[in-house]
């Protein structure tokens, strides 16, 4: 059962890219760091939570550039921090590619409302 | 060619542990983000720098804890940040089990003493 008072960052990584792991690894931990600088800047009550409950994080899968985008703007509506990482393109994928959003964090059942029907990453 | 100015953080990531590529993808995202966290505060400058050249991350493995704590060690050694990231263990692994290692950000050249000889992430 989800509480108000879970919190959790969500990381979503496209998976028609082709990426390989080392590549989806290091593109999500861009995510992820950039979503915990900004939500501590301009959430910092609910990143000071999620940091003191354990700093939950859940790496989600999508299929595509559309999708990623409408769940960044969705994330936006809902006032919840979203950070869309574009790889520099040295490797594997073209450059400016949009290879993953990091979602929140923010409390659980918020950020449910943006990416709750995704699969887990396999 | 590697030069004083380059900057990057390095994710080392357990193969042995036989983790999903999500799990492995939200372990790593621990490591980073408590990475980035440490430095931060202890390693101000270097952070800045790092953050402000693109923040580049590096996903490589190991294939053991022993060797995961060898490396935490040399940087210790060094003075470079170095967190290693415990699992909760709900699912997937034993709890307790140590996931992963997260090294700086720092120097690249100086990551490079401690992860130098790594594989890349495959």
């Amino acid at each position: 059962m989800t509480r108000p008072s879970d919190y959790k960052m969500v990381v979503v990584v496209r998976t028609d890219l082709g990426m390989s792991v080392g590549k989806m690894v290091a593109q999500a931990c861009h995510a992820a760091v950039a979503a915990s600088e900004e939500s501590k800047r301009t959430h910092t009550k609910h990143w000071r939570r999620w940091r003191d409950t354990g700093g939950r994080k859940v790496a989600l899968e999508a299929e595509s550039l559309e999708e990623l985008e409408a769940l960044a703007r969705r994330a936006e509506e809902l006032g919840i921090v979203n950070v869309l990482i574009e790889d520099a393109g040295h490797t594997e994928v073209p450059p400016g590619s949009v290879t993953c959003l990091g979602v929140g964090p923010d409390q659980a059942m918020r950020i449910d409302l943006v990416t709750g029907d995704l699969p887990l990453l396999k």
